[in-house]
């Protein structure tokens, strides 16, 4: 991890302005729950009504029907929430970094949750219903699948392979396959068609994205959901949750350094500035530039 | 369990003569690896060469080519056999609920490894290559099952579950899905398919079986084999390894009552006795009858 602009146990950070299709201004929110000028004193909110907090986010209900606010938090665990910590910046950095893949993705005409980047945590959704699984995609073998099919670390896969994984903190995210899913009417038929078509494009478009950064996608987790458009019509699946560091195996294609969230699981280290030389690789976030937005993370991360 | 003929601490249990297809006639054999007169004198086998031995059971090689003899130990193991125990009797049980079992299915049109029966332990077996999966058949939640899921036990699933684990004791048989079969290339996409069919109309078999004898039928664990009948011909998958108390979950219908390796599993005790009560229900052994064949199960099993 090279290339940071580091300075007194003061890691700064330099965004450049991003300016939403809408003409939206990003600009920083005060912290969750605060009232927020979402559209420069248009839409005024009072206190938010929070739609559900999870470990890494918030969601808020949305300005307009159909939509919800998913705000980043710094909050980072692991193991079963076993393990915890406050990642100064964590937060902001998921946000840009999941932005900016969603946008990819919905080029390409993957059909996203995401409309908009709100400001420095938060977005503007489309609000789905969540289908109750984790959707994991894996080129190399890494984390529970080496350990549960013996496979040392890094080894190639003969194939991508794709899991399901029912969500349920209580159950640890038990692995599930087709046939649990038809079953329990988790996802139809077509539905979990269209869910492993897309991941596997999601996939190829990303291992590319990130090669082109000099980074590895050993494996990542991915969310769907339903939108209901209207309520005569039939749901649409759409790619959920968020695309960040906390939600990939990211190693450095030259030297294998890991760069996403096996920093904080496996106490290496540096998780932060990690993620910020994703961001930085992707051209999201510039070494030096404008000096409006600057995210100071002092302290850094452990 | 009623109705079994025991007699101060020694369960008698009386078992029918039966004549295989072949003219062989049940007789015991003295134990494992011992010389055995396979065809009353025609085939004397001296000093047997051991192909496999597992937890339950000892393959043998067969008297001709392409074939294997299956003898049923009496050992019991579970939860990785980390708990072991020795139950008089169990092995000649579950030879004759096998036989009886893979019999009917063979009737039905699904292929099996099953050639005769040889003796009271043993019974000649096409040698098959074992696809390394535990394939589980479940109709209602139990086991590891309800307790992945967080499903009680004895709640009716909405259809069969077809689920599948890696054959690996050091792993402790994780389970893995379509997948994993593919990308590992346990089985082919075509192998696969007929493994899924063939499982559910053994279990739709099994289910009438038991119903029939006042038994539900939870849930069962096959294992399937590549038959290769010439050495150019694609290979037949078979049924293979056993169908017998020890890979089922069988409860009584009215009482509820477990007649199946649970009893071991649950310390419930009288686990010899529930085998035989099953085999007694299937119509396989008699309560009285020809005293030629009468197995002495000293001590019962707890």
């Amino acid at each position: 991890m090279r290339g940071w602009h580091v300075r007194n146990n003061c890691f700064c950070l330099r965004l450049g302005v991003t300016v939403a299709p809408s003409g939206v201004r990003a600009g920083d929110s005060a912290g969750p729950g605060f009232p927020t000028d979402y559209r420069k004193g248009r839409i005024k909110m009072s206190k938010r009504r929070i739609v559900y907090e999870g470990k890494a986010k918030i969601l808020y209900e949305g300005p307009e029907p159909g939509t919800l606010i998913q705000y980043f938090k710094d909050d980072t665990t692991a193991f079963d929430a076993q393990k915890k910590a406050v990642l100064d910046g964590k937060g902001v950095l998921n946000n840009r970094i999941s932005e900016f893949i969603m946008t990819q993705l919905s080029a390409i005409g993957i059909p996203t949750h995401f409309i908009r980047r709100l400001n420095m945590r938060e977005q503007l959704i489309r609000k789905v219903e969540i289908i109750p699984l984790e959707v994991v995609v894996r080129n190399i073998a890494a984390g529970s699948l080496s350990t549960r099919l013996g496979m040392p670390e890094g080894q190639q896969l003969p194939r991508p392979l794709v899991e399901f994984y029912y969500k349920s903190d209580a159950l640890h995210d038990p692995m599930v396959s087709e046939e649990h899913i038809a079953a329990f009417g988790w996802a139809t038929p077509q539905e979990y068609d269209d869910i492993i078509a897309l991941a596997l494009r999601v996939n190829d478009y990303m291992s590319g994205l990130f090669a082109g950064a000099g980074i590895r996608l050993v494996d990542f987790k991915i969310e769907f959901g339903r939108y209901f458009e209207n309520d005569h019509d039939m749901p649409r699946i759409l790619l959920a949750d968020e695309i960040s560091p906390d939600s990939c195996r990211l190693w450095d294609y030259k030297t294998g350094e890991k760069l996403d969230k096996d920093r904080f699981r496996r106490d290496l280290g540096g998780v932060t500035e990690a993620y910020a030389e994703v961001a930085r690789r992707l051209g999201i976030i510039k070494e030096s530039g404008d000096t409006d937005n600057v995210v100071s993370f002092t302290g850094g991360s452990k």
